[in-house]
């Protein structure tokens, strides 16, 4: 497991985290105690950090008031602000700047940043100003942002022309990227071009963390190391070593299988098996819960590819 | 000017209805006065209803709380909430659930609700789920809900098979559609389909005004409404007479002069021009005003397309 770095001045994150599936109870309200258990045994099984509220988490299917409830229900239960990057981001600059603040008041390592997703095509001018007037409403030099680029979901991009203007802007607060274009091209031009200004580049799965680190970023925040976090950063540990492109192989291998199926669901579907908790399985609309009669062959899949569950 | 038609029950919009622009101060924050007075001058200058918190309304860009005082205060401020259509959709349910409650309970005709957006390629189950989780939580018999269908932007649409699921579930609730696709042949196929049942669609453009009302439709919630209302309310009245075809081709001119500009900041430009109130062209980012250089050229163009400003 790896833990933070020293940067300069405040410790950085590096290594495995992962983007925290919410529980649900019956009534589709989030489910506090689920969820710092889940929490505790990923920090424990493997994860450096917790980007809890990202796209794996169903977080923009939270109201500003549940995010803020089941960060303040992980602090009270004792996890370390340190190893958190919620996800802030968000269409309305207000509940942007409120949930920005809330987590940099608390002693978060960061926050993951989603640009504003709701209108397309917007101009570059738009998000600069966006990030900016997060930044400066924030006021707060513990700020680390990093910025969250997945356009297969958010259509919204965060290109380099916008990174290099915010870098030169706000170089203390802009402090690295996830990359979930699923490109790693993009990653690789983001790490040569900005990496050696302090700006930690994350891939968006496992599938490119041996490239990643080879190129030089920092980690990877993916959404299978709600169940897979051991093995993924088994592999970040030995990067260096003769062994880590069997261990690549090998986690590509039980993300191969899961790719078959909706991801949330299907991570809910395993956690539910793991935990043996039926409820981890409920989502919020407009997500869906796995069919039952998918459970069984998702599981003997990710068993052939070695998940041991 | 059009009114409410009596309906099954409680009446029902129909007509031309503007997605109303929202003003921001310069703090970015939304300018309660400035909106109401917009508001008036829209409902006493061609507006049947007024559709706020709409897309031309920067709606997403706003937090539940700004959308609430903004209603509050056009309700305090005297608008009838019977010609009020205010847009509630949000990707968080409780978010949808508190705004949808909110304009039932103060009487308002009904609501216009964009399907969850952050999600892609959501099962149709999930978005079902959705809004009958909102239809259901605020159980109230009043509740009139419009299904808003704005794919270049929400790029998550309401297909014919939910908009039947929905009717054949709640047939007192979903009330009706805006159907801002762009494809006059999906407009014309959900009157074909649904307009029998009680289920009113309305263009999202004025370009299909005359084709949707005589193929059935109830009107349209058009941007251009926020400047040119009067005379689409004309062709609205007159869309059974000779006149017709000519005074759709007049309301073209003007909406053709608009398409060269990103229309939000074109719109608020022009309404800082004719309201002699440069405040009016503040945006809320992600989206930005219109380049000074261009007001003139676009003032220009909508004159000689026949708009007096």
């Amino acid at each position: 497991m790896s833990a933070v770095n020293g940067g300069a001045g405040a410790a950085r994150l590096s290594g495995v985290l992962a983007p925290v599936l919410t529980p649900f109870g019956c009534d589709l309200a989030p489910d506090p105690e689920r969820f710092l258990r889940h929490c505790r045994w990923l920090l424990s099984h493997g994860c450096s950090g917790l980007a809890v509220f990202g796209t794996t988490s169903e977080a923009n299917s939270l109201s500003v008031e549940e995010r803020q409830r089941l960060l303040e229900h992980l602090l009270a239960g004792g996890v370390d602000p340190a190893k958190l990057l919620p996800g802030t981001g968000s269409c309305a600059l207000p509940d942007a700047v409120r949930l920005t603040g809330l987590a940099t008041r608390a002693g978060c390592a960061g926050v993951l940043m989603l640009p504003p997703f709701y209108y397309k095509g917007v101009p570059e001018e738009g998000l600069f100003r966006f990030f900016s007037e997060v930044i400066e409403r924030v006021g707060d030099v513990r700020l680390r942002v990093y910025l969250y680029h997945i356009p297969p979901v958010a259509q919204v991009g965060i290109g380099p022309e916008l990174v290099e203007r915010l870098l030169a802007r706000y170089p203390g607060a802009i402090a690295g990227m996830k990359d979930s274009s699923g490109d790693f091209e993009n990653t690789r031009a983001m790490i040569e071009r900005f990496g050696r200004s302090g700006f930690d580049v994350f891939a968006g799965s496992e599938r490119f963390l041996l490239p990643t680190l080879r190129a030089g970023g920092a980690g990877c925040i993916t959404a299978t190391a709600n169940v897979n976090a051991a093995a993924i950063d088994a592999l970040f540990r030995a990067w260096r070593t003769a062994d880590a492109d069997r261990l690549q192989d090998s986690v590509n291998a039980v993300r191969a299988a899961l790719e078959h199926y909706p991801v949330v669901p299907a991570l809910k579907a395993i956690l539910a098996h793991h935990a043996d908790d039926a409820g981890w399985r409920k989502m919020r609309p407009p997500l869906v819960e796995l069919a039952p009669e998918r459970i069984e062959p998702l599981l003997a899949g990710l068993r052939a590819a070695g998940l041991e569950i």
